[in-house]
């Protein structure tokens, strides 16, 4: 008997339909003889309408309410599931996080795991039953308070009860057929990947692939749970994350994994810096104690003559407004001369294993963006990723120069589906 | 200082504008300098569209699941009506039914409330912060499963919360100024109630008033709460359900408090019953074997010649089916000839505390109803209620007759809005 962790996103949950659906794979895998743990997100536009809702009511919605406000979505779609599948004849129990023992820290809208006591879930699953769990939510440890875990939070629910149940494999149901070589709305010949790393896949997450978050990556990795990635529209076999290829994969495996991009940034670029020892750091203290998190960071080399250098990195460009704002209220002090904004930037971020031990996969992607005509603005690396910001105009031009230059291009096509609410 | 317990039903808090001059009042209240919880509804029809949403995905849902699901629509208006007020300036925070310490037994769909245990709610009255809680909803108290408490659950959390924080006055918003002597859509000339008292309130609730749930006025007499209940669409006075009437009021107590009616109900009659002992009682045995309450019987006198006598009784119409079902199962063990089920039956119910020492008003009733032309087929009564049954089509008639020959009938018209969700 095997224990499967499953979770369904919100498009495979969308109405009663898919609802129905989901719950006959559901019953299926019981039927089959393992046991079943199902973590679900919110119905499809369920979270997008809570907070319209919450919208017209205030401009600032206090977070620990706005957090029992969205969990609202999960307790109707968890419900709903365990429903649907009794009605096939299986038995289904759903769980709240609370009662599912998904303890969290305090931070409301982005709460962190800090344990898991599925007691309730173990006692479900030894009655025979299958246990819904309502993704994306958890509870504080001492006051009992709802907290929600933020983008892709449900997928860290899955990896967490799984790494707690010690389950065999955590199967994340989306709305494509696993992870791609690139993003198949930019790329139509890009080709699923049948394994990966969890170091890759956490760079690749990291970098703007969306379809699995980085904190669900990382937990998955440090309990070593084995994550399948695949569509619930469809019996085929997805992405597997695991911890180490197989001897047979380790021989054929790639250089290259994947293409990642990512629209989400923005840069700024903080002009006439005094050219002194700590005003640089002055300046990522002052970004980093608004809250904001820096991605890239370039720093011309100083001109002589003037004594004064450029410092150019890149943020969430959620963040933009907090951090323009706090080194404006930091100009005197820091004695810059001015700042550039720019929030029309891509990043593209190539990944894989093998370019360790792999020369010249620099050289072969400067080459490939320079014969497109493609200018970089910053680079970063890291050993197993190069990422490179060009303008947001020239990013979909990049993303397939690049996956065509490192042979990424399938010879079949596949049939894949976008969307989802990143729950 | 006083401590003041608000309940809110679903028409007033069905959008967001609705919540918005809902958080006014409660605003207004806390500054006045008063303590303050707020008991809500789920906003409108998100009850209805729950149950809807379940009746597609299965036609039998289970009851810890849809309690579950039902839950959400409280989830949803406490938090945003929490938002709502803080946005005004004044602290809130939202509650579940579990947080606020609503215990409940484990019967899900119509779980009876066994404690309270409102150390959350005092916390957040202490920090000068309003209280909001979920209503209709509780715990289980050893599994922690979410229970919610039937018909009128919201009025009976509020009165639970205010009993257990022994709270000045329980004040319950609704579409209607109160209590009114009959309902205003069928007598438009109804008056509004000042004063009446819990045991009026009950024969008024037991007897079809749907103004307020009879579990909420028992648990009221309990524990001595005064309830309020009035408009959240102006600013008057409303009905106050409390122990005694006052000195005054005693004095000036009319003889009857209003004219209740009822269309739920069915009438069972079992034809040609053995008239031997036992008999009778072996029916009404199968029939509460059932789980269904018998409300009104009249057995015939017993017609010498045959030995057979005919029973007849009546009892909620949802239970129509189980009842007639279990009857016809017994057939053969008590004998009875055949069985005749109607539910075009309407129940007219006169109540006052003063009809105890005042004769002659069931001959007053009586003869208002012959004077209408309006047949009776089953009377019950107690002391301070008599209730007799009608064909369904003349139940309106008979209303307005009685409550004109009792002089109900207000010189004023006053403006009254009827809806409502029963939450």
């Amino acid at each position: 008997m095997v224990l499967i962790v499953q979770k369904y996103g919100g498009s495979s949950v969308a109405d009663a339909a898919s609802i129905k659906r989901v719950a006959k794979r559901i019953a299926a895998a019981r039927r089959a003889g393992d046991e079943v743990v199902v973590v679900v997100s919110a119905m499809g536009d369920t979270t997008d309408e809570l907070i319209e809702l919450a919208r017209q009511v205030t401009p600032l919605p206090p977070s620990r309410e706005m957090d029992i406000l969205l969990t609202a979505g999960e307790r109707i779609s968890m419900s709903l599931l365990a429903m649907a599948i009794a009605n096939l004849g299986v038995a289904a129990h759903s769980f709240t996080g609370q009662q599912a023992g998904v303890i969290t820290d305090t931070v409301h809208g982005k709460a962190r795991i800090i344990d898991v006591t599925p007691g309730r879930i173990r006692e479900a699953l030894d009655s025979g039953a299958v246990a819904i769990v309502a993704g994306f939510q958890g509870v504080t440890q001492y006051t009992n308070d709802v907290t929600t875990l933020g983008r892709g939070g449900s997928d860290t629910t899955a990896v967490a009860l799984a790494a707690a149940l010690d389950a065999d494999v955590c199967e994340i149901y989306t709305d494509v057929d696993g992870v791609f070589t690139a993003d198949p709305r930019i790329v139509p010949t890009a080709r699923r990947i049948d394994r990966i790393t969890y170091e890759e896949m956490m760079e690749m997450a990291a970098s703007g692939a969306k379809v699995l978050g980085l904190r669900c990556v990382e937990y998955a990795r440090r309990y070593g749970v084995p994550v399948h990635v695949r569509s619930s529209f469809s019996g085929r076999e997805g992405t597997l994350v695991t911890d180490e290829l197989e001897e047979e994969d380790i021989v054929e495996e790639p250089i290259i994994s994947g293409v990642a991009h990512d629209r989400s940034e923005a840069k700024i670029t903080v002009v006439g810096v005094p050219d002194v020892p700590g005003k640089a750091a002055r300046i990522f203290e002052v970004v980093a104690t608004s809250g904001v998190n820096i991605d890239m960071i370039v720093q011309n080399v100083s001109a002589a003559a003037t004594g004064l250098t450029d410092i150019s990195f890149t943020l969430p460009a959620t963040d933009g407004q907090v951090a323009t704002a706090a080194l404006t209220a930091a100009q005197p002090e820091i004695g810059y001369a001015s700042m550039q904004y720019d929030d029309t930037i891509g990043k593209l971020s190539l990944i894989g294993a093998g370019m360790r031990s792999h020369p010249g996969v620099s050289a072969k992607l400067f080459s490939a963006l320079s014969r497109a005509g493609i200018n970089i603005e910053m680079i970063s690396t890291s050993e197993i990723r190069i990422s490179v910001v060009t303008s947001a105009d020239h990013l979909d031009d990049a993303v397939r120069a690049v996956h065509s230059a490192f042979d990424l291009d399938s010879s079949e096509g596949e049939a894949v589906v976008y969307g989802g609410t990143g729950r």
